[in-house]
């Protein structure tokens, strides 16, 4: 071949397989959305259009590659659990990072049009990923804990902050330096004294953010597939850790990828859902 | 913080920097393009229209990332260099894979409707990455040497095998079976006794592939800005390793972007160009 | 500071920090101990006064670092278990590794004239070393059997071999030769038919090399400490997997590092000592 | 094999190869070597025979292992330069690193009586080690005047430091005191006013350190063979960068390991051994 005097600069290319018999979990961050956000007129504090976009997009994730056994989403961020005796690609860290996070930000700008028609993208947008190992059970499910308690901080917090700007006229620097210091009860009776607003009155998707699992559901036998309608017709969510129900005899077992707005800090959704910490 | 008993998941995450003082060759690949050309009928052997699509996504991304200073491109792949100096991100391996990777994808997506207006895409594309450290000047050369002959021997097996094909009336079986065993010259000497093609006659774009190099250019003082139109419209290649033109008094010195179709084996490209591996 | 110039060098100093969570496993192995072995004339197939000296390397290695809380030895390899949440030097890496197969192999020259009085070291003999992380105790139990698999099946095959050779009067490669193909089963059976030996006569030190843990044991009061006292003279040693015996009243408690020859391979040993995978 | 079945414990070992086309620099130091050197009675502020005896280990492990093509040491460290194509062990870093170390350590303690007949070693020294990859041959130039001139700032200040100790008997917090904020110059100055002591003629292996190379020295036909007397008695060592001689046409030309204390910042000793950093 012309270029095999060339070819051994392929031995640069060193091995990268991550450890056996550990979790991996990918986490893909939005590439500074605060201004990608502001450009395409998100709605503040939470603008669910964005937040359906990234969860189709993290479906389709789940969709193309089994070995995701769980995710969950946040603002401009989703951490993807990938079962802990996954080959995928031998477990080649690049090859299984690059490859996830290009997919998710190909979906993401593929699907755009379908929940902003009205605001074409100005430019493409981005994201980082990396893939981080857990040993063990209880480091993921502190893992998931941890990203669900930071969903409700910056909720909380958020919400207080554009109730004081948008309904309160505050500017965001008085609104900044109204909740300096403030604990998460302050924040609550603020919302509620002034702004009338109960904080768990607020939709699931917001306070809970988005958790996608793999789920066998009942199908009756003639039902039409309504599996490809975008989420925004046909939503498949509950705040509930809802445990899959039983079909029943007539009914076929059929897998679908949910997205739900459940607790997962708590022990009721692992318990329902062994398998995804099992192997 | 609610969320602080949860934090130390975050000890798990380990840095992975980059060796200092080495270039970094950033190569992304599309992912079942194979079928993915297939499902939007691309034209065989090179789809021009596909290879520019590729071209721009490099081109925003060393737009984007001013430590690219030169990128190779050809089918479905391109390589990035980064200065061996770069400190993009702290050099983080994940960190620049998954930017780079991702913000190319996106750009691919992004552009798709410009270089196939009539051809929606089907299913979102996707890339993986790597990032391959090379510590001297001698190997980055010989790295594009290795990837600019590859491309010079794909595209004269793909140019006889679909002459064969498309023109010749064989079946895809029998044009790979007519080409086993033949080297270089006998590939030329049947394009040019059963199809009339000269090789040679090709667009350069096919044979050498796409470099994407900065160029400072001078600009006439009442000059309108062009740079924004698609590359269809206003083509900037060449085939020669073109040597800057020198300004006039006039004129002010711009640095564009420019993608050229040369030779990047020999020396004349780089000898004009010392900048890019100098650090 | 006159280098100050020159500091910028340690940044190619990159940290290698081990994955937190995993159990750490450190295994040691002789440089070309088969040279070794002939230029000090070590007994075949095994050599009591070699082994010993192994294992109190070992031990020396377990009294100067705490986290380490398990051996295993066999011929000239030892391996030892780091408890998973050990942070000795920070669990860099090559620290660890350095560190400890450097005082092994201190101790090993070290003791040596305790244990060959009359074979002076002929040259400084070397080990290499490696870590391995392992994220759970299932694969650590699997580690430690895979290594006592190991020492029966190379001991068995070097007894009947050695045998042969030695009473048998044929030369080694007609024991190669006579031995190649045979399962366990013959391997006894050759022994017993020919020579007389019963191989689980055969003192449990060979058959199942060294076992190294800390164990609290009952000191009477007045007890003369003799822990100084080399292992020739003092044998600590047991074949069954001792389960520590409780302190009568008057006696201290004392924790001590002890030698067995015992089996790690079934579960007595582990559950008599559930520290071991705590944590 | 009985063994078989826990024969996948192996696939925890990942492969750790070191980047191709880089210098390694194995830099090896002492584990507490403050308390070692009070426990065996070293000389202040530099004992000859320790210096010695590290040299003589440092020797050894150039013999052993040929790709290493330099060394330089000072007080209870050593740097070992391998040459950056070495395939030494396929560059898998852990074996290098451990078994470098190993030996190192080995040798150190082996023939220790030949260099303290009249004190026995009281325990086991160590030492750890780690292995840095540098991509060009300014970068070790920088390291390894990065290390001389560490030694030239450690010695001038421990010299004056035991000076002001043993002749000027002040405690050691006075003489740390004394010390604090001066210049090179000042410390110069200290030493020639108060203990008439010319820092320059103080032995180069004391201000230089020690520098190991493979010279290709002219042997007499009937030259006795004395090189494998220790040191002690047949020093080779001069502190200029002495380039070699010619050999004279009667003579043979041999290659030894030669211990010199010259300078190794400047260009002189690389100019004259292009080799060492040739490939």
């Amino acid at each position: 071949m012309a270029n095999s005097k060339y070819a051994y600069v392929r031995n640069f290319e060193l091995l990268d397989p991550l450890l056996p018999g550990c979790f991996l979990v990918c986490r893909i961050d939005g590439h500074s959305f605060h201004r990608f956000s502001e450009e395409h007129a998100f709605t503040k504090p939470n603008d669910e259009r964005a937040l359906q976009l990234m969860d189709h997009a993290a479906k389709d994730l789940m969709s193309e590659f089994k070995d995701i056994v769980l995710a969950f989403g946040e603002s401009d961020e989703f951490s993807f659990l990938l079962r802990k005796s996954t080959n995928l690609y031998n477990r080649r860290n690049a090859k299984i990072l690059s490859t996830l996070t290009s997919y998710f930000t190909s979906c993401y700008v593929f699907h755009w049009p379908r929940y902003f028609p009205d605001t074409p993208l100005r430019y493409p947008p981005s994201f980082d990923g990396r893939i981080v190992l857990y040993p063990d059970e209880h480091a993921i499910r502190d893992y998931f804990a941890w990203r669900q308690a930071d969903t409700h901080i910056n909720n909380l917090y958020n919400t207080v902050f554009w109730a004081l700007v948008q309904q309160g006229g505050q500017t965001t620097t008085e609104a900044h330096a109204a909740l300096r210091g403030t604990v998460s009860a302050q924040k609550h009776e603020m919302l509620f004294q002034r702004f009338k607003m109960n904080y768990n009155d607020l939709p699931a998707r917001f306070r809970k953010g988005s958790v996608v699992v793999r789920e066998k559901v009942s199908e009756p036998e003639d039902a039409h597939d309504t599996d490809d309608l975008p989420e925004p017709i046909k939503p498949k969510t509950s705040e509930i850790a809802r445990i899959p129900s039983k079909a029943s005899q007539r009914d076929k077992l059929k897998t679908t990828i949910e997205v739900m707005h459940c607790d997962i800090i708590g022990d009721e959704f692992w318990d329902a859902r062994p398998h995804l910490l099992a192997r």
